[in-house]
């Protein structure tokens, strides 16, 4: 599974697949009801996660990790991307 | 500490604070060399998971918590900051 083109047999594979974790704890000042919309609240805490620490936000826990696994254990769809872009010239 | 002002006290308080966690697990692709760095991981992977589930990204799991909790558990500064905020008239 390491190559899937001979073109890149002489040269190392410039794409991978990695398994990608974030956990992040934070305590934040925010309007009553705002974080009550289940829909937005990824995206509400994400944004305001990315504001940075001040006095609004305080960082408990940031844990981020990235492995590379096999590409096996990507999906079908995963797997012809990685098809198409070592076929392509943007790598 | 339901209350820091005497305007307030016929008025429900408008700001809280609140304990998030975030927690999400996906598969990236992703060029190579890119994830080595580790100053700037967190901000990398975020950036490609507010870009959205495709080819290129798959959500394994995602779990997103905001639970209110008691300003004593905030620090001082955060303490400080509701005051201010509870005081003005933005709030």
């Amino acid at each position: 599974m390491e190559s899937r083109s001979p073109k890149h047999s002489s040269n190392p594979l410039k794409v991978g697949v990695y398994d990608c974790e974030i956990h992040l704890k934070f305590r934040l000042i925010e309007e009553q009801g705002v974080l009550g919309d289940r829909e937005h609240l990824l995206e509400t805490l994400l944004d305001a996660f990315a504001c940075g620490a001040d006095e609004y936000l305080e960082q408990v826990e940031v844990q981020v990790e990235a492995q590379e696994v096999s590409e096996v254990e990507a999906s079908p769809q995963m797997r012809r991307q990685l098809i198409r872009l070592r076929n392509s010239d943007l790598f």
